[in-house]
């Protein structure tokens, strides 16, 4: 198993287990944040325009935990400094 | 063992693992969203648009999540960057 | 033990596991919603149009998920890309 | 251990676990359900065919998930498709 | 240690493993249904009809994910297809 | 350490896992439906003929996942078939 | 390491947890189920007569659990049919 | 590392799980118990005497399932068969 | 590594986690109770004599699994039949 | 195996590591602020200013948490101090 | 590493465990208390002589577990009679 | 794998997992602190000045133990005195 | 790897798991003890002086065991017999 | 793997944990203390002095364990005596 193999491997397991596990986080935290929104708007009509509001911009903050999950992913995959550094090092050769 | 087996055999875990963990999160969140869109429709019928609506959009939010874990199975299984490096070198041999 | 071997029995695990572990969130998210859903159509029977539509688009994108997990399991055991190189490899040795 | 073993046993193992994880999750998915229709009963007693129509509806989709966990395990010990490819290797040799 | 003993071992602990586990969430969902049916019929004695008739029905689809995980379990004890060909095999030489 | 000790092991060690694991779910199930019944009992005194029939139902297929695993725990320690094979080979020898 | 010795060791670990894992079980359900005799006594002394007998009744079976692992224990400790196999074995060696 | 040794070590480390393992779900269990007793006193206090004498009859029972813990961990320490055996061998060579 | 170190590592492990898992169980539950005790001493002050006594020996019998544990681990400590064994061997030699 | 693989693999894998499990605290705290304000605005629509004032900073504070853990990641993929004194080693050489 | 070594290594690692693990139930048990007091004493100031006692006998017996624990960590540090038989039996040579 | 390879590895790990695990805790807390203030500043708008005022008190403290993780983090990535030793001593050879 | 080096890792890593997680039950269970403590002071600002001392002398008590893990951790580190008695040893060759 | 490197790597990992385990429980109990000093706040603004004192002293006693644990993670990096007593005796080589 040569030094490229392995960082292939480590890349791919790591890229896969960020995406799931730093997922989940921000799912459960989506569906509980739609959750009450929908239970406030059963209980205020009202106040519908706050609510979507504030649950749209508090949305768009939880996704960023998954969005930064998912960029360390396509980092690891894509644009990997050490894949990169193993690679130029073989041509080199 | 050679490079190209453990690459391969390191994939097919990852993708498997990636989608069944990573959809678990999603699967709650939306049982979650669900449900309480449900309690909320009962409870108050008059906002029923506002209320599916609402639902409907963090419901997409949610599955935005799933959706990048599957992307990222489907990009280890079918386009994974390591994979192709290797099978290209062995050809080039 | 050579290199088909190793992957198909980490394409035999992960199949299992995947469509196991992610058949497990989606059960519990409709188990969830149709719970709710009874409760729901228990305290205002008039709304019961609206509540079984909602549950059945609901139960549709939760089921979504566990289709995502079927779908890699199915693509691990019947058309997965890495074994038929193998098998291709190995019948033009 | 020759190559068939370890298929055998890696069938075996991922058949037994893909089936009794698989169920954990529709089990108590289902006991919730039909828990709630119960109390749906004792509390509406007059919507009680809507309650266990929409129940049925619930349970089957419920069930599918199960299904699916128990078609792998069956595929995986009857129709394994790694397992006759080494069959059929073996009696060409 | 030879291929049949593992075979062997292996399907034993698979299909206690198959049993217990899967028997688990099935016991736990019965006996959620069960208490729920009681406390429904200590809260509304009238309905004790369709809450009984509800229950059984109930009671059998979840205990049909039990009899999967035995019949599974059943099949790797008697009938286990990996174990009749190596047995064959083995008298055949 | 030769075959037949080898599948002594797994049979001693397996069987009396399954029973002990088994019998959680079934144990708390039925700790939850004696509990809820005396709850019932305690609530309408007078339903206690339903309550009591319905219990002792309820009991018996609870119960009956607990007899799943103690049926195999025996078959395991007393007519396990791959024993069985392993000894009259011996025998045979 | 010997055979006779492997199979001690493996009755004398099997044996002790089957009884420790599988008293947790009945232990918490008996504590559950004493507990709400005593809440629904204090509810509705009127019904002792009842509550005790139910109590009784559903305790004996929950205790039936325990029994099973301690019998599978004590059969594991003191009629191990593996052990007996083998210590007959020696003998007649 | 000899076999009575290895006999005498698995004793020691099952003798203690077995104790510390199995006395948890009695304690836990006759906490609640006592716990729910004394709610039930505060309650009722004129039902002091049926309380008082169920929680003594529950506190048995499950007090009887810490008490096989305890005695299958001192027959392993003091009336262990299979060290027995090997000692008596041990003699006899 | 001789016999007699094993021997005595095992014991000192076990017996300080025997002691140490075997005290959470009975600890948590003492502290249920006396939890329960005050605030039924906060609701009943006139029902004090009864509740502290119902106290004491609910405490004494969740003490005595904790003694349990600590017996063990004493006997493992300074009474170890199996330790003693050794010992006397080693001197007998 | 050389160092620089090592230092490579061990990076890949901790920022991964660090990036999903430090994300998933965040999300969920994030998830919990969010839900709460959409309750608080629901109840009491007149405080919307106060509410999404303070709901913003505290998002901010905990959203400073998940920063930090994104922080480490890119020091360790693009930053990392180990891995820059293994490199000019190797170059130096 | 010789056999002192050994013993030392599980003496220190052993006697950290069991303080460390053997602390956590007994502070949870304490903190309950100590909170129940709290209530009870906001809910019924005048039997704070009661509630007090009762808290304090309470805390010692909670404490006493505690004890235990630290006893046993005290004594296989520096009383440790598998650690004195050997450093005599050292110096004896 | 020479030494500072090692020190490395230790370093860079044990780096991402302290301020993985260690922002868990706080983010929580954090969460839990701006939900309650939320829902105290719906239910009490005047006390907005001391809720608010205690409020940033508390998250000061909590961010507190959060920062120690990070301090112990960047310690061992860019001051880590172990680190230093051996590059010094390498230097010096 | 000699034996004073395996006595110092034993020591370093034990002194640090035993406070870390000794001092997690302590710090529970005095938030706990203080948050009730508030609630009780907003329930009955009367009863002010009694809560308080009741509080410190808790949170006291909780300390200790705190106070427990501690002590283990700075005698490991500062005054380990264990040690002591390999330094004295090695100074004595 | 000399013996200096060893220790180097225990006192890191172990200062790491430390910190990052230690600090959950702490912040977690301050987010439950600063929580319910907020309820408490807008449940009896009058009562804001004695509770916000109350809060601030079990704030401090809180972080006491928080700081336990940092100054033993400290230690181990800084003031580590069996660092310093290695690198003294390599010095004195």
């Amino acid at each position: 198993m040569d030094d490229t193999t392995l960082i292939a491997v480590a890349s791919i397991i790591t890229a896969g287990l960020t995406t799931s596990f730093g997922c989940m986080g921000p799912a459960f935290a989506e569906g509980r944040s739609v959750a009450t929104a929908l239970t406030s708007l059963a209980q205020q009509p009202d106040a519908s325009a706050t609510i979507t509001r504030t649950l749209f911009v508090g949305l768009a903050m939880i996704e960023s935990t998954a969005i930064y999950c998912f960029v360390v992913s396509m980092i690891l995959i894509f644009a990997n400094p050490f894949w990169n550094h193993f690679i130029t090092q073989t041509v080199a050769k």
